[in-house]
């Protein structure tokens, strides 16, 4: 495994796309990642700060091209936005390839593995620069059998009422409070964003074989620290989602949450953008989390981190407030708000399965 | 794709486990395949019959070796056992290279694909012979959006309480049942026996990514013929394993199902044969299918296909009677008794369906 070193300043390509719902990867890597950012890509976005266009505290610029970015000396061009499907755009072959030749590896999370393109590995291989797919998935992955239910740490995993609703930022503010409150916890990443955010560690669960994913899991959360008290597992999906719903099973068979949170957005209509699918009520999609959870052990929904991306802060708090009151558990946005209301509630849910372990034991 | 010509021979290989519980897939393609079997090779398992070891009526003989089984000039030899994890075992090795040697085509459905064997995939080029492997899943499978819900056949999935319960097995006999009472009816294949057994068509959607395989299955099913009447989608694992409950539920939203069979064996006690994870009630495993499948559109459990391996007649019946009752469904061991119970049960909620979206259609 090649991780990315903790020093790479990194140009961040989001041609097109930055800002405008797509750029998960880029926003991700900014808001959470541990490397210096050198610059962001995108033709069609400068002239703006990074604060301007997606509310990120960043210094670095905005230009408009692989060639511009270079007096700002990054080391690493990562791929910052997701097409549909993971498939490599034909219209990134020559970038990508002109990075290369200016002295950068190349970070991807696409499901089209750069190693397998002839053209840019060639590239790659002629200027000594290293291909990082973050999607591909060791080999040798087990078959989940429920043992992640057995890990002294309380695990706790983000589930969602739709796919790209705040899974990851939630999981890795979770992360930031419990690191400020002293609690050793561990951040499981699951998908391309938080894996380069970690810095390449962990599995992209939906790149995955179908047999293997809930074993991907397991073997993540079995690899945790003995000794960490909370162990925050990155969701993806939905369980609501026809197309992804199987992944969504997969990570909580395989990781066996004590707890989960529920990630949604007040403004999400749809499922997926899918005209027949309109998001559940959420009282019913606490129920279906709750109701699959059970097969691996008892684990509630105790909190809800709600996305309030494009509200201002007034409404911000109104929808939190009526989340809490029409469905009766802690809510907050944790990016806006900080994640301590759902660090409570998640303490509190330890301490009570604590309790009732000891209990169990003692009798 | 290549596919197994239908007058081939087949050789099938099941060395040490001929009738042990693990040579499911040699037992379906003697009981549902068209092609002519030239022998079953189990060193283990010579001096009695296929019908004495497995209760199949199929003449041919059981052989110590590939040498051996060259006298019943078969064309393929199919590998008809599926070791734990699909991985391709080192003992087999020698055989599938002598095999080729002797002139025979090689069918596979493991995980490890024979291509990728390097000794297996250079005795195949040096004798001109065909390497299958089955369980290889086609490139550009989509990500399902739910358009399976919309095809006008009346789409049966098979779902389980276990694994390797029957699933594949009742599909083929519903389909069996329906053809004889001249309904247009088709088989999908989703694991690598059925796709033997249809000759090499499927897709094994344990073997895709995550992310593709409610795609892979949707695909199939909207590709089942416009005028048939019932589609027999071939259910896979089971929504209560903690290794495969992502590949269940990813078919079941892939597929769209309109009703369900449930299958089942009074005599499991365990999932997957796991310690902490007793079989659950089947009122509970009828309730879980039915709240995950009515996330696409509703569909009922309408009946249950019972195992009735290793009980006598009488005992048989009388499980069948008491699971009726305790149920309330139509219950059958389609393979001892015929699917025709479940098909009555299957055309009256086909009727239902019908009439209730006339019903819509009109108003």
């Amino acid at each position: 495994m090649k991780y990315i070193s903790a020093d790479a300043r990194l140009a961040l390509y989001a041609e097109g796309e930055f800002g405008k719902g797509r750029s998960k990867t880029a926003e991700g890597v900014m808001r959470y990642g541990q490397n210096p950012i050198a610059a962001v890509i995108d033709s069609t976005a400068t002239g703006k700060t990074i604060k301007e266009t997606v509310g990120i505290d960043c210094p670095a610029p905005i230009v408009a091209s692989i060639k511009d970015s270079l007096a700002y000396k990054p080391n690493v061009l990562l791929l910052g936005t997701a097409p549909t499907g993971g498939r490599l755009p034909d219209s990134w072959r020559a970038d990508i390839i002109l990075a290369i030749e200016n002295g950068l590896d190349i970070v991807s999370g696409l499901h089209d593995f750069l190693e397998d393109d002839p053209e840019i590995k060639a590239a790659a291989s002629a200027h000594g620069k290293l291909l990082l797919d973050v999607r591909k998935a060791p080999e040798d992955l087990p078959i989940a059998s429920g043992l992640a239910k057995k890990v002294k740490g309380f695990t706790v995993l983000t589930v969602g009422s739709d796919v790209s609703i705040g899974k990851m930022t939630t999981s890795l503010e979770l992360l930031r409070s419990a690191e400020k409150r002293n609690l050793k916890a561990e951040f499981v990443a699951t998908g391309q964003t938080g894996i380069m955010v970690t810095g390449g560690r962990g599995i992209a669960v939906d790149r995955v074989i179908g047999d293997f994913m809930a074993g991907a899991a397991e073997q993540m959360v079995l690899a945790a620290d003995e000794n960490c008290e909370l162990i925050f597992v990155e969701g993806q999906g939905s369980l609501a989602h026809p197309g992804f719903s199987g992944v969504t099973l997969s990570l909580l068979h395989g990781s066996c949450p004590k707890a989960m949170i529920l990630c949604h957005q007040p403004s999400r209509k749809l499922i997926g953008r899918l005209p027949d699918f309109p998001v559940l009520d959420l009282n019913r999609m606490i129920a279906l989390n709750e109701t699959m959870a059970a097969l691996m052990q008892p684990a509630k929904v105790v909190g809800i981190a709600l996305n309030t991306n494009g509200l201002n802060e007034e409404e911000a708090r109104l929808a939190i407030l009526t989340i809490e009151k029409e469905i009766g558990l802690p809510c907050i946005d944790p990016v806006r708000f900080g994640g301590d209301v759902l660090i409570d509630a998640i303490l509190a849910a330890r301490k009570n399965y604590l309790a009732t372990t000891k209990q169990l034991v003692e009798h």
